[in-house]
């Protein structure tokens, strides 16, 4: 089977648990998996290290990757620039792992059309009145954020449809698994195995 | 998740391993599958029993079926017609089973035109030799048969691009577990969840 990695861009609502989705699925396959590392503009929050979280990098650097083609997507979401490195992914693809983007759907769909054999996956949880009590569970955010995530949740709701697969997150273990199966499911993908399949086309005339 | 039955269609190389592997995952997950039975005009082979290995049936009957519009699919082949029947393949998936078939690649063809949501497998051994040493291996068929066999392969493996996925054979019981995830996975396409994203733009806009 296919020895070159997957590229898979993991989007969903907020509160729809990707972090924690993201991170147990790393920690269980961690030889399998890169995790991408955006680049961003936006200033880093408390706790937040540069290289862990974010590349934070001043307006000046990031336009100077945009001209030199550095970035898989970029996208600009309240005032600030958003962007894949491209190295990064494309080394680790060839090593053969698999990439893992969580990344805003604007450049979800940028890095799809870019590379169509990306595999776009929604995480959402079960029914919309799961994510609210997801979001007021917390206990951290103020009412307004809440309403805000909320009102921001029916927006992206709308590009579902343009996504591979819809990941339900009811359980996490069994979401894990899910998620698991089935990038690793990819790798049998038609499109990632022409090598092979041009062989066995040339060893069968051989016979 | 979608509630309704995948419908999965297997083709291969003779001595791929086709049969063991469909039995296999059968006998695992009997509740979750279920296997179409395939009408044709040839002769039952011995041991071969109506309803178990194929419909029997006369030209007439067949060409009757066709007329009804109850085959999803049919074929000429070696001077026979092979069909899948309908209304079986339609049944088992509202009930929420994933159907499989196993038919050849035209047949399969047909089947993913009329229905795009046909999840196309192609399987294979790990390589031209392999599929050579298993054909001899069976140690019951003639050369004539085993070259005949060969020059079918290489025929078919033209048509393998043109599947959705590539299942190496290697080793049966990791072959199986991939059939199975594979085909499991397909539970979350966003084709399959068209009225559950329909019910999650609507809730989460009465929130």
């Amino acid at each position: 089977m296919s020895q070159k990695g997957i590229l898979a861009v993991v989007s969903g609502f907020s509160g729809a648990g990707k972090g924690t989705l993201m991170k147990e699925l790393l920690k269980q396959h961690a030889d399998q998996y890169a995790l991408s590392i955006s680049a961003t503009t936006r200033s880093p929050r408390v706790g937040e290290e540069h290289g862990r979280e974010y590349f934070f990098v001043s307006k000046e650097e990031f336009e100077e990757m945009i001209g030199q083609d550095a970035l898989i997507e970029h996208a600009c979401y309240v005032g600030n620039y958003y962007g894949t490195p491209k190295s990064y992914v494309l080394e680790q693809m060839e090593a053969g792992r698999d990439v893992i983007l969580e990344i805003e759907i604007q450049g979800a769909l940028n890095v799809k059309k870019k590379f169509p054999d990306t595999l776009l996956l929604f995480v959402t949880p079960p029914s919309a009145g799961e994510l609210e009590r997801r979001l007021r569970g917390r206990g951290t955010e103020t009412e307004d954020v809440i309403r805000d995530r909320l009102k921001r949740a029916v927006e992206e709701a709308e590009y579902m449809d343009q996504y591979d697969y819809i990941l339900v997150n009811d359980d996490l273990d069994a979401c894990v698994a899910s998620m698991h199966e089935l990038i690793q499911s990819q790798h049998g993908k038609t499109s990632q195995n022409l090598e092979f399949i041009a062989e066995m086309k040339q060893e069968l005339k051989q016979l």
